[in-house]
């Protein structure tokens, strides 16, 4: 018996925007690995309650630290590095004993998911398969039924904690652009948009797809309060055909 | 009896990446409509095989044309223009009878798909909903197993339709690309990442997920021929962690 990895997406948070091959994974998968931070059940293993085996062993990979220090701090580095390494030590346990082991990833796998960290560690010394999944922000322009880019529109996917004249520029330069990690980061990514030219036509989703979600043209939102379940889009595709 | 709209994302090509929210419309639909070229089976009716309700209507949506014109010509937008008028009356003439109508879209619906033409012009006039579908390059880069994004990278989905010169400078702007519509533009997206430095790291996927599926560094490419299913890779996670 090989040990085999499989990366798993959970999509954006409807369970049922899991796929086939998600469900049948998980279905049979000797172990279920999950990031979380401590303390909290995360998101893509609430999204497959009901769909594990029921004898199969959760392996919870606890998060040392998520937003208490900035990312860029050397105390940041050394406690996610030493976290990472854990954690592959914790899966290659299952592996070397010949275990099949699902590892849980919200959106897509590959797509900013902490898979990717136990992927590039595992992958060249067991067989690792990766299943995608849909993404956070299909998710949510699905949910806002705004059609995001057409033809040979350019997307541009910024990350929220960008500085505010890194965001301006890039969402001037881009038709259209999708903005992730909005959270505490709201007020600024409304400046960026603001000095593009483009508060107007960006829209506000909170957890896309999943209960109590949130749909509003950011300009009419009033607060500046953002979960981390949230996305700012700008879509691409005005006045066309 | 009232009609209802719902595009279909139907994913990369592998029926298993259906999702179980798309698997349910399908076997409800009354009618299924795909977009397919004059003589050819879409690439997302293919994938559906096997899903639909057995007496669904089927209604296929004919391009007039695809590449044989330049789109930038007027030709074109008056056949494109003809083509779409005549598929939003031939959906609504289902939705006013009362029947939900399925619209299948490759990948993602909202995420440069045909639907959205449909979605703009029936979404005003019936109720619409839009099922996310896991998209090509998700597809593609999960097949490669290739970390793509991670933490605050930065994403630009690029049309290799664009000038030499517009491709290189966004190439090298963006830490991490994704270029679709590579087949008849490969030598040009070729010179454009030698231009940008970065053709050593890119990497082609053809017919992600499908059958006859092929990924090689795009360097080790010899040949120029790549069909409309293939993509080019440049991934932004590197030496890291």
């Amino acid at each position: 018996m090989t040990g085999r990895l499989i990366g798993v997406g959970t999509g954006p948070g409807d369970p049922e925007l899991l796929t086939l091959k998600a469900v049948r994974v998980l279905a049979m998968a000797d172990v279920v690995a999950h990031f979380a931070k401590e303390g909290r059940t995360g998101n893509a293993r609430a999204t497959v309650e009901g769909f594990l085996r029921p004898d199969a062993v959760e392996l919870p990979l606890r998060y040392p630290v998520t937003t208490e220090i900035p990312h860029d701090n050397a105390a940041y580095a050394a406690a996610i590095a030493t976290f990472y390494a854990e954690a592959t030590a914790a899966v290659a346990e299952h592996l070397a004993a010949g275990r099949t082991v699902a590892v849980l990833s919200e959106g897509d796998p590959l797509f900013y998911g902490s898979y990717m960290h136990l992927h590039v560690r595992l992958a060249p010394r067991w067989p690792a398969e990766v299943i995608p999944g849909v993404t956070a922000m299909s998710g949510c322009w699905s949910q806002a039924g705004l059609p995001l880019v057409q033809g040979d529109d350019i997307l541009t996917v910024l990350p929220g904690t960008l500085p505010e004249s890194e965001l301006t520029r890039r969402i001037a330069d881009s038709p259209a652009s999708v903005i992730m990690k909005v959270g505490r980061n709201l007020p600024r990514i409304r400046r960026a948009l603001e000095g593009a030219g483009k508060l107007a036509r960006a829209v506000y989703v909170e957890r896309g797809t999943m209960d109590r979600t949130v749909t509003t043209p950011l300009a009419a939102k009033t607060d500046d309060s953002a979960p981390y379940f949230s996305l700012v889009l700008v879509p691409g595709w005005e006045g066309r055909p």
